[in-house]
């Protein structure tokens, strides 16, 4: 038996999940990585999810249906197309059509589920409110409300055991700061993935939003970027 | 086009959830119905679920697919034996081994999002605070939390349109005024089922926490109880 705490991480293969896992890691929580299959036009996310998992050295790695395809309303369930070459300013704008309704409270109460069975004391999400496009619920105070919440939906809240934290290390950093962040760790970039609309191939498109911020992020950071895009 | 307002009823096809989708149609809301298949014991839920919503008159049903067994920790999703002929005492000492961990907060999320896309304002749950069981996400303050938190989620939280309401109309009622309502509003509770451990043909057991519960329900109300039960 480890004497390790317990902590699920929220994996999408991507660059900030990976880097907040890196940070759980450095912290000294034994890992449970959670990843989630939802009709993703991409699933890339999960390959870079599961080498992720491999790479961060992680106690178990959960893939789980999410059934939300068939809710729709999302470019990245298959309803709509991906926007490219976006500036700043039009990404800030307005809520994307990338934004997919409700999923991080639907991820989020999965881990959560996860967690009460394991008993793991926190949840790890690289959820971002500056480069964050936009999402609703990337915003410190839906975090806030969230543990608020799963503090009463569990035996834990009942029987006024261990508290549930909902961990966003990312969440007032830039691309460039998370990047140095998981470079320091001993990150390897080059095994994840944050494209919205790869090719068949799993090259990343450098065009959506997330390649767009992806590049400004190494760039600013002035760490080489390992990624290969089908556009420079 | 319909000038109604939308509202998601979460439907296992019990006794609960059928009189919570009674009330909200006797409201004057537009229904859309929601239920999950999650490697329950019973799909025979499922079954009634579906009657339900043609009894009722539903614009749309919906079974989303949720992969909790993955997760496990329940008697429901198959892990453990559901108790049978306890006592009311021992049913309120404990959360029983029938609570899924972090159900009703997954299962109001899949709502959340469903609502969103819709443009519902009102998401319906049967849960009960008196014949609850113990589960810790049946209470007030853990409803409560959930609205406030799904405000926080959702584009209409940013942008400051419509507000999403959990709506509870049972939670304060014993199961005897629950059967009392719903006869009122003339549901036939012959087309739902309770049971946490049916016969193969779907026959209710008669023995478990939900049966020896919904019994007591139809005694009290003065109601003949039209259940066809395995153990009287």
């Amino acid at each position: 038996m480890s004497n390790k705490n317990k902590a699920i991480v929220l994996s999408s293969g991507g660059l900030d999940s990976t880097t907040a896992m890196a940070i759980a890691r450095r912290e000294g929580y034994e890992i449970y990585s959670l990843s989630f299959r939802y009709g993703q036009r991409h699933a890339i996310e999960l390959e870079a999810a599961r080498r992720v998992a491999k790479a961060l050295g992680v106690k178990e790695h959960l893939v789980i249906d999410v059934d939300i395809a068939k809710i729709g309303g999302s470019a990245l369930t298959g309803d709509l197309d991906v926007p490219k070459a976006r500036s700043e300013q039009e990404m800030k704008k307005e809520i994307p059509v990338t934004y997919v309704p409700a999923r991080n409270t639907i991820f989020l109460s999965y881990a959560l589920a996860w967690a009460e069975v394991l008993g793991a004391s926190d949840i790890f999400i690289g959820v971002n409110a500056i480069d964050y496009s936009g999402y609703p619920d990337c915003r410190p105070e839906y975090i806030e409300a969230f543990e608020q919440m799963a503090n009463l939906a569990t035996r834990a809240g009942v029987e006024g055991k261990s508290k549930i934290n909902i961990r966003t290390p990312l969440i007032h950093m830039s691309k460039a700061e998370i990047i140095q962040k998981g470079t320091e760790l001993g990150v390897d970039y080059s095994i994840t993935h944050s494209c919205y609309d790869p090719s068949p191939g799993g090259s990343a498109c450098g065009e959506c939003d997330s390649c767009l911020l992806r590049k400004k992020g190494f760039r600013e950071a002035g760490i080489p970027d390992p990624t290969s895009y089908t556009m420079k």
